[in-house]
């Protein structure tokens, strides 16, 4: 039996690597894990976590001037950029440390160095030269937004990477992409008193949304006064002499602002890996291949979460690698469920959903039941802001199963992760009819739709 | 066989009256209804509607607080009470015609007349006198504050039906009580600047919540500055030179105050309205009693909602109609299932809930998981404010079926709304299990709950 200086070296400090360390060092297993930026991975440093505290930030403009509807007078109010990186900074590196002591409780060895495969069962830390050999060895290494380098003028331009720690809040800025990042972070900036512009090549926002969802918040996001060019390309960027960005378009001329941020996907950080000296195969983007048991074509090695290009969310890299504890170390083989995954876009208003869209679900089903919702939310009626809430429920006439719920509204991401469990459960439209109403949320719009809005069948809407 | 005026004749113009007049219009049947005071009943008068106008409201203050921690400054804010009273008034003056016009487009004719029974089909209209003759009568006259006569200087309080349209704003205010409407109305006031004392004869607040609801949002309201006096009782209230008040309590000595509200309860509407005429029984507390299809004693007579002394909730008053709907004009028999009801308590933060409290589930199993996280909201990390998120899930160990959740915090009333589904569909901790988790969000505690906090065998907590 070979001989290893470790029973599992991970590679990555983010959501997957850090579970799977922490939880293998709990059992027992002598564990190293190695991150060369931040333990916490793109969630906590660069990703969810700062993202959602900038949406709360982003949202008080909209309270002070919802609060004149209900009888308040609010003073003049200023915002410093600066605050709030410096706040988002404390609270990840509170984060960071929480994450880091996790592992060191659980008796797991911290690396902070990049690490390579050198081999099978090899890793070269790149901090000291070392190398060292592992049992197991798990890439957990996340990926980064696309630089787009066939854009000229690419590198005058931000990736969210950036837009997190600017040393100043531009007066203006064009966002390339239709994808939540873009979506996220053009609410955010606008929110916070940025002029924001949204260009994105694609007929509508947010692609592989129910386009209910995709349209309303469209819709949403204008009224605010966030402008959205579809169906338009940047052909290029320059630096003008006043120091400003000049953003050419194929189709609505030059765009002046002071930031471009683009945000048109996201790669895996495989390159330089080592993988081709270790025997793991990657697929055409670069990602990783794994099995349903996320093993690579190496002996011995795993890989989780966004490096693997299966689903790019923190739950489900976790999800990843508690199923390899699970399998690896607990004889208990199991194989990561990426059905059925509730997710929220923090746009403003959320966007809430899991299941199929309606568009999907008329390809796959010969006749769907579609209950549709659009109402006011109650706040909106005193603060007199214009905005609606949609809710869909999308039901397979043949056996009432909930295929598909779709929220555009206020916490619409707390909903999702509820209505999650329904349609995990297998609920169908009767159990939300058995449910009593809880009065006065918006939820209960939910569970009070007796009759459908309209019917599919065979891929064409009727009635 | 006898001729009537009118099919159905509705005593009541609140939720279930409405509901049942307008869906049995709709099928053509010939209705009136008829409403003493303001059409929408206390939901929408001197309910759920402006309580939740209020408390939204209410809020404002402590928005304007956060936002310090996300980088902003705030002007100095004022308060305008008038105002908000009029924003209401407007609003539920909408939601009052917009009841009217559902009924009037439906066919039904809208009486707006005090209505009591005389004999058995007949109905007398107190401001003609004129006597009309109905094949069915629905009673849904709903309930009012009980004025607690036996209390001296009674007569100087207010309950809530007064709070909503107080002339002003008081400095500071008693509330008697320890139920939702007290605590809802506690933390409307204290949010608004009002110097607020809760005093409750009970132990703790909101009795036949799960403790830790309980507890949880005693102290919440207390950190926040509320003050609350538990097991003590008013014993005089008396009227001082300066025009205030002075609450003599059990206790605590004598509170003064600007207001005091009496928060004890709510009595059945039954008064007057020729029950024993048309030979319809009530029980002791004056509530209509009814069988499981909303008969009262009296054939052709039925009685929904807060009068019924049932459940004291707007959506089962509804739900009560429509079953009557259902089982007298679509020979549906459909009972109201009582079952299950998920309920919210709009306090800050709010409770929701739905199934058993820990200690009623320990009462009716062997062997219970209970699965319970407290923790801080991200918003808070950056605001500052100390106030914890409670989660609790109760879980029966034979088969794991989850029988009651609760949870205190933002936006606990929508997710309760959800999680009602998940238990009227009879879902298993297996089914959370299996859920992934929407990050990052509140309710994805919910879905990542992996071993139970403690358990209880008997009755008793172990492990």
């Amino acid at each position: 039996m070979a001989s290893y200086d470790y029973d599992l070296f991970v590679i990555g400090g983010g959501s997957g690597g850090v579970r799977s360390g922490r939880l293998a060092a709990a059992l027992g297993k002598k564990v190293a894990i190695a991150e060369e930026f931040r333990y916490g991975g793109t969630c906590v440093i660069r990703g969810c976590v700062p993202k959602k505290l900038y949406v709360y930030a982003s949202q008080f403009a909209e309270h002070f001037e919802d609060a004149a509807g209900f009888g308040w007078s609010v003073g003049e109010s200023t915002f410093d950029w600066q605050k709030l990186v410096a706040a988002k900074e404390k609270e990840i590196t509170r984060l960071e440390g929480l994450y880091q002591k996790g592992l060191a409780n659980a008796g797991a060895e911290i690396l902070h160095t990049r690490a390579e495969l050198t081999g099978p069962n090899t890793v070269k830390l790149m901090d000291s030269g070392r190398t060292v050999t592992a049992e197991r060895i798990v890439i957990a290494v996340g990926g980064h937004p696309t630089p787009h380098d066939a854009l000229p003028g690419h590198e005058l331009c931000i990736s969210s990477n950036e837009a997190f720690d600017l040393k100043e809040l531009p007066k203006s800025i064009v966002i390339a992409g239709g994808g939540y990042i873009a979506v996220e972070f053009a609410n955010i900036f606008h929110g916070l008193g940025v002029e924001t512009t949204l260009i994105y090549r694609g007929k509508e926002i947010l692609s592989r949304f129910d386009q209910d969802m995709r349209r309303g918040l469209h819709v949403a996001m204008e009224q605010k006064g966030i402008r959205i060019l579809c169906e338009d390309l940047l052909q290029s960027i320059t630096r003008t002499a006043d120091g400003r960005l000049a953003a050419e378009t194929l189709k609505h001329g030059t765009l002046s602002a002071d930031q471009v941020m683009l945000a048109l996907g996201r790669v895996p950080n495989t390159k330089g890996l080592g993988l081709e000296a270790a025997g793991i195969a990657v697929n055409e983007r670069g990602a990783i291949i794994v099995d349903a048991f996320s093993r690579t074509s190496a002996p011995g090695v795993y890989a989780f979460g966004d490096v693997t290009d299966r689903v790019q969310l923190t739950p489900v890299a976790i999800h990843e690698a508690m199923c390899f504890i699970e399998t690896e170390y607990k004889g208990n083989p199991t194989s990561p469920d990426h059905d059925l995954i509730a997710t929220a876009v923090f746009s403003q208003p959320e966007i809430g959903t899991v299941g199929l869209s309606e568009e999907d679900a008329a390809r796959k089903f010969d006749a769907l039941d579609v209950y549709r919702a659009e109402f006011r939310p109650m706040k909106a009626t005193l603060s007199g802001r214009s905005e609606k809430t949609i809710m869909k429920l999308i039901v397979n006439a043949a056996d009432r199963k909930v295929l598909g719920v779709h929220i555009l509204g206020h916490e619409a991401g707390e909903m999702a992760q509820l209505l999650g469990i329904t349609l995990k459960a297998g609920c169908t439209k009767d159990d939300f009819d058995r449910t009593m109403a809880v009065h006065p949320t918006a939820a209960e719009e939910l569970v009070t739709m007796y009759t459908p809005s309209y019917r599919i069948k065979n891929g064409e809407r009727v009635g």
